[in-house]
């Protein structure tokens, strides 16, 4: 049976800066430089979220990318955009707000909804800028 | 031996609408929503197709590049772009035209040829918008 | 007063045909070629609109851009979007579905509702295509 | 002589939030929404500077574009970029941070350093997100 | 009547260096940098060329996009792609291949053909890299 | 523990041409078409380099950024930014100037070094213009 791959795009604006609360500021400054910022600094996330599976044959679909926007932006982006990270997310307490620890993250509240959809997650891939961005297949 | 993956983006643009002949038509505007327009809708689609193979030590290449878009051209462009994938391409008589089926039916024009050329398909990939896409690697 | 230009970027998907009615369709066929494809094509359309006026100092906003994107929405995207432009646009009956006379089109829907919102209308841009675009600034 | 339009393209990430201090808590979120949110929110920022000149003979050039990003630099990205707009931020104190405020400011920080260059500044755009920007031409 | 704007985006790969052949090696070098590599270095510029006209009431267009398009790749791409600027391009003879004066020649090329078309140039815009470019619009 | 791919995003502006030494200039020209140019042409190389490794603990990054970036511009940005690929970059010496060769060549250069910073190269991705590129895993 052909297995598929789908990929939806979603976006969130978002505060945060990279800081250990076990290290000292100089320390924080010297390892994240400008990104230990203590007034924070901020970008636009680009996340691409793909799954799989076989496409259903009464619809041509894999999953109604309406249906998976819709939940992406209920389980994840809602709680992103427009907050601070660091401050505003709980899924994010206690974590270093890396694009990494980030990507993990929206893996693990994720996967379960997203098998409830009928297909499973493949990956999630989040830029922070055009030029940096992190990819996870789960573990 | 070193493997090496090369990828050609294609575009096309086309009408089509989603429509299951099985159902009503209150059904088929109750599942696919705008989709289901009657008189059509159309996008501009993008089309990612990645061989794979063993570079050749005259050329360098694992294909020639003017090759691989010329086959793409002629087996499928010329069949999608400036047409309705519903009423006039015949690899999708008788399938929904979802992005999904789009991709699969892509493949199976591609993967003989392709092997003609001397190298595999390893997978094809349409976006639909800049937010949904879809890939296939073949079954 | 500092005059500042504001753009806001929308986008709609739409089948449509380029035909006169009174040539043939030989003649239409020969001058819009594949355009003229008598079951359709379609294209993502992006859409910039530009306003201009003065930033109100109690927000910092010459147009609350909420509000633009509501308005543009309401007035011109929800009539295009997922539609044909020769079949199902009021504002395009009669008219040949160029992006040119588009663009006047729209501009014309938005004039007014623009300048309700407070500033002036400066120009309508539209992109059928990565390479191909028109900009409207008005007679 | 001809005159010629040249672009630098420039980048900066920062945090923000609007919020009128004349104003209450209620008042700023009903007016600006999230983009109130109290912990800040952030944005890639894209900077587009515009010059004009004639081109110099001997260089072919309107401005040398290593001195023109140098300067941009140095005058106004060194001082947003991995900052605070409402906090870090000189040139925007007791400004709200809107993107038409911060193109105003911008371009009062550049004029002078850029006809210091031998050309002219002729706009400062600047883009918050991929579908909202701001263009100033000075007053 | 209407004057709208259309545009056509071209593209091409070049090789060139910057290089004032009454200076010394060492003078080029400082003043150019690393463009002035004696053995060229090369760039895939983006070329867009706007004309403006009122569309024609039997097909809606300001010019035929194809047209306009044939006409640019003929009396310029052509010259330009897969070229060396400083070498292989009869226009560019005796110039530094600075991007101004290279829009500055792709003006004088294409006003009269454009004109010939039915329409009038307006801007002639080429972008080197994704950060910088540079806009004519005649003298 | 979680495997996380990290890609950061380069760029280099280089000069060359696909000729084979062994083969007249006919059959290099009949096989290379435009490409086999004598005096050359260019293009905007976008690189890729993907890496995988466990987040720190400590700073939440497989790697730093910074220093992959770093790495990759002393390892291989420097040596073919503003360069002819063919004269001036002694690792592609005596190899066809192909993008399927550069790609493996950046991966030998980049493998040991990127293991130095404790994580591992997963991919090498170089794309010559929009619509070409190619991928190396590793042999």
């Amino acid at each position: 049976m052909p297995l598929v791959y789908v990929t939806r795009k979603e976006q969130f604006n978002a505060a945060h800066k990279l800081y250990n609360p076990n290290w000292s500021d100089e320390k924080n400054e010297h390892i994240f430089g400008p990104c230990a910022n203590k007034n924070w600094h901020g970008h636009n996330y680009d996340l691409w979220v793909t799954v799989k599976g076989e496409p259903n044959p009464e619809t041509g679909f894999v999953v109604d990318l309406k249906d998976l926007s819709q939940l992406i932006r209920s389980t994840v982006i809602e709680k992103l955009d427009h907050k601070n990270l660091n401050l505003d997310v709980p899924f994010m307490f206690g974590l270093l707000s890396s694009t990494e620890n980030l990507a993990i993250q929206v893996w693990i509240q994720l996967e379960q909804p997203i098998a409830n959809l009928g297909c499973r997650l493949h990956s999630v891939r989040i830029a922070e800028t055009e030029r940096n961005s992190v990819e996870y297949f789960g573990s």
